[in-house]
């Protein structure tokens, strides 16, 4: 190694030792005779000492020496005078006898620090220098400690790491798959995995009755805010198992991982169905660090002369601990926030329970104190607390009711990233029905299992089947989601049926599948985590990017390789296509 | 779970425990008023037992069960009566109580036993029935291991696993890309990453100064046999090293693996140059396991009178001892195999050298016994040898007789499985001269770094300049391979220069690499493992595909699901794409 120590390690019990440090020039400053180069790795920052009267020469050098210069030095650790409690290697320095410059540096675009002047473009043009501040590094090393943990929980359980391949076939259910020509089988094509859901199918059918695999997926789709064309599942499956014994495995996992990774023990995790977290939160993944559950006013509201909430559907309140001052310009803020078009509600209305025991309410004409006392009741509110109330449609009202109660959260800072609450939401429904296509859609996947009482359902009645499926859900975030599948080829082409595959199609695309479901299929269930997501979590980020290396931006482009670029006529010939601009 | 136990774990000291089983059904026979079943999964074999007597229904049921039918057991755990002493839960056996058929099973198309009645077409085919069988899972199990302990090394060793994009861009050299043609960024594409190269060197400049990934990687080659389009690699890179330094961690990640993998100590490595391999094996991948080094006998039997040796670029003779006794058929069948197309071979001189110390050669009427005495001696015969001697062009009959010391190897049975010789093969040339394209190419690949003292040739005499590069080599096979990387722009740029890259090309393809080196790179190294590769050794099998889950054929087709494959015209209208058959 061309250094004998890193850059974080050196301590007051290494002084006398002789020494030879490799990193880059943080920054350097003089005081007096002397100059002071903070030299960073990986691992730390070690300050380098230049005494301008024992090494005129050297000290020069030292004074010379640009930000992000890669440099050698070799000396003597020693003690420091003022010493800085701030990094662990403060209480020494190395007194400098000899410097290399293995590699000058141009000025960087941007500063390497925690705080950077760096703007979000800037940064991705230059990842590489980016990566060389700490909180991305550090991002980048949870995301392996999450890695390494996950293996070893899962390699301790009886669990085998199966590459599936990358290279595999189109299918048109789902989003959109990326294809990849062949030059050797002219006019045909592989598909990107959007997820290995077959193969680990298969890996059951196999016999390997505990798989998992770390591994990248892909989906062609129009890129929103955070989402990547590439991205990593923790990717698992189980045969001989009900669905408690996928819970309580992956819930093992989960507090492996909080309890290793983060330090974090006695994690806990509720089991809530689909209908309640919508009924309760109007959302799949409810954020349960918060409780203000949704109450149905209906019955109390009604037939009162307020024509908006006799015309609703539903209306629904929530409770808002210790709002009850919030001021004229906060509930009208409230009220444009709810407007805006990704709520849609029509218009916020709120009953303040003041102190005195009174209701202070926005829809006072029409309600009585003894009214607005039934919903406080309702609602379990206190003197000080503000009741909101939506009212309409009832999917958009439950919709718009789950986002306020975020934000009431938020505002209320109910939302720590430092808490955690975990849960399953179960007995999702099997089907969507979409009106445009007319048909049932996967509400999941194809190959997922209806509970086994609503099977009787599927012809008749398949808008109200339940699957036997189930996601992660912590902090308001879905971190995995799997199901029992179907592992019966009658079954499963029953279900193909209710999806309008045609019997070809469902041959043409899964006839592999159901062939093999013909030969002994155990049953079997999955999960699969969002591995960019479940880092980002844990690192207390929104932001899945910030936990990937080599991220694309919302246009699906890799701004510092410049990717996807046009390629040479050639190429194309040789794959036997044409442009169709 | 489904079972309490599984099908490999029952001993006698679990006898007269009530338990459930879940398995394959592997074979049944009736003996007596008895049907024993045997009940496979991925651990082992137990026999279930049926008693007519006892339970004539239940027996019934028994009798009736086929191949592969899946089923559940629960009964009694018993001491057999006639033990099975081959399999570990012989001395037990399920006396059934309750079976359960959980899925039948058609008749599979091929036995699954360890020597199946299925070929290889047939196999593939059903893959998911072929991984049933143990030899099969065995692989994939080895395969789990050697990544599960080639982490845990690797992160003892402060490497982090670094995941770098599979979508990435396309660059000419080397080996042809696969492509993936962009919807969202319409005539432009990704390519599929032929390894990460350029993503490692990015964060070595970075600063995460020890990465590792296993990861997978493409490659669309004319396929051939024992090739894959999609392969994967151990990745490795590291900052301030020199060559030693990556020489003995990744010795000792070799180390690692045979001990923990293979039980097997005491390894040690070889270093070896590519002159002296090429030398001495004729060949870069010399298989060490046996010694046979070629003599080189120009000056020996030069100006004879034997033409073919007269007009000789080179005269090379190996030493097989102990087959002085080879028959006149065999010498024959030898003189043929060297005669083949793929060999080249002109003829083969060979020399006896029998046990009364006198010599029968080939070439008798040219060479007097005191001549063949001073060929024997160069070549450190004993009486029992065999002298085989090859003539002609140096390149051609280095290569010949390279090929012609394995065959000898292999007949000699000196090329033993489970024994493991280990070198690295160093100071590689840079650069190789292609003599159709009228320019030098890299033989690593344009990052790799010249020897220091080779550095002032480049321009003058790249032919002779030696790449600080290496491979290790076991058996005969490459495992890995890599380089010290140049870190240096003004290098990088005169390399590229002497490859015949435009300085735009350079620039549009390698840009971002050329920008990252003016901001303070590191010195740095790193190396590539082939993985599927170095499964197949350590499970001492030729074929990388038996340790692929899901490989694919020497077309680049997966036979079981069909692909790659015809899509929608639609979809390729959205990637803005015709065919041009």
């Amino acid at each position: 190694m061309l250094r004998t120590h890193n850059c974080g390690e050196l301590r007051l019990s290494d002084a006398g030792k002789e020494v030879v440090l490799c990193g880059w020039v943080q920054r350097s400053r003089e005081l007096g005779g002397m100059t002071f180069v903070e030299l960073r790795d990986r691992y730390g920052i070690t300050q380098l000492a230049f005494n301008v009267q024992t090494n005129a020469e050297l000290c020069k050098q030292a004074r010379e020496l640009g930000r992000e210069f890669v440099v050698s030095a070799e000396g003597v650790v020693a003690e420091r005078s003022s010493k800085n409690t701030k990094i662990p290697t403060g209480d020494i320095e190395l007194i400098v006898n000899k410097l290399d410059i293995l590699n000058p540096s141009e000025i960087p675009p941007f500063t390497i620090e925690d705080d950077t002047d760096g703007g979000d473009e800037l940064r991705m043009k230059y990842r590489y220098l980016d990566i060389r501040r700490k909180p991305v590094r550090k991002n980048l090393e949870l995301r392996h400690k999450m890695a390494i943990e996950t293996r070893k929980y899962l390699n301790d359980q009886d669990f085998i790491e199966v590459e599936t391949p990358v290279l595999i076939k189109s299918t048109p259910e789902g989003a959109r798959d990326f294809l990849v020509p062949s030059r050797i089988n002219p006019g045909q094509f592989y598909a990107l995995p959007q997820s290995p859901q077959t193969f680990k199918q298969l890996l059951m059918v196999g016999g390997i009755d505990r798989y998992f695999q770390i591994v990248k997926c892909f989906r062609d789709e129009d890129l929103r805010a955070d989402r990547q064309p590439e991205f990593t599942q923790i990717d698992c499956e189980m045969s001989f198992v009900t669905r408690d014994d996928i819970l309580n495995t992956f819930e093992g996992l989960a507090k492996h991982l909080f309890k290793t990774v983060k330090g974090v023990e006695n994690i806990s995790f509720d089991r809530i169905t689909y209908a309640d977290a919508m009924k309760y939160y109007g959302s799949d993944k409810p954020d349960l660090r918060f409780d203000m559950k949704f109450v149905e006013l209906n019955d109390l509201v009604k037939s009162k002369g307020f024509q908006v909430f006799d015309d609703a559907e539903i209306v629904l309140g929530i409770c808002a601990n210790g709002c009850g001052e919030y001021t004229r310009k906060q509930l009208d803020e409230l009220t444009e926030w709810v407007k805006r078009p990704q709520i849609g509600a029509k218009g916020l209305v709120y009953v303040k329970c003041n102190s005195d025991g009174s209701y202070k309410s926005s829809v006072d004409k029409f309600y009585s104190q003894e009214s607005l006392a039934e919903w406080a009741k309702a609602l379990n509110a206190k003197p000080g607390d503000i009741l909101l109330v939506l009212a309409g449609d009832k999917n958009q009202t439950l919709k718009g009711m789950g986002e306020l109660r975020l934000e009431m959260g938020s505002q209320l800072n109910l939302r720590d990233v430092n808490k955690f609450a975990c849960a399953w939401v179960v007995d999702f429904p099997l089907l969507e029905y979409d009106k445009d296509a007319k048909r049932y859609f996967a509400m999941h996947h194809p190959f997922t299992s209806p509970v086994a009482e609503d099977i009787d359902k599927l012809e008749s009645d398949p808008a109200n089947v339940r699957a036997n499926a189930y996601d992660m859900v912590i902090n308001g975030v879905e971190i995995g989601g799997g199901s029992i599948r179907i592992f019966n080829s009658v079954l499963q082409n029953k279900m193909f049926k209710v999806l309008g595959f045609t019997e070809e199609e469902a041959r043409s695309q899964f006839g592999f599948l159901l062939d093999a479901f013909k030969y002994g299929a155990p049953p079997h269930g999955g999960i699969a985590f969002g591995f960019d997501r479940f880092c980002s979590l844990f690192g207390g980020s929104e932001s899945i990017r910030d936990y990937i290396a080599f991220p694309k931006n919302n246009a699906g482009r890799d701004v510092m390789i410049d990717s996807p670029s046009k390629v040479d006529i050639q190429q194309l010939k040789d794959l036997h296509l044409k442009l169709d601009l």
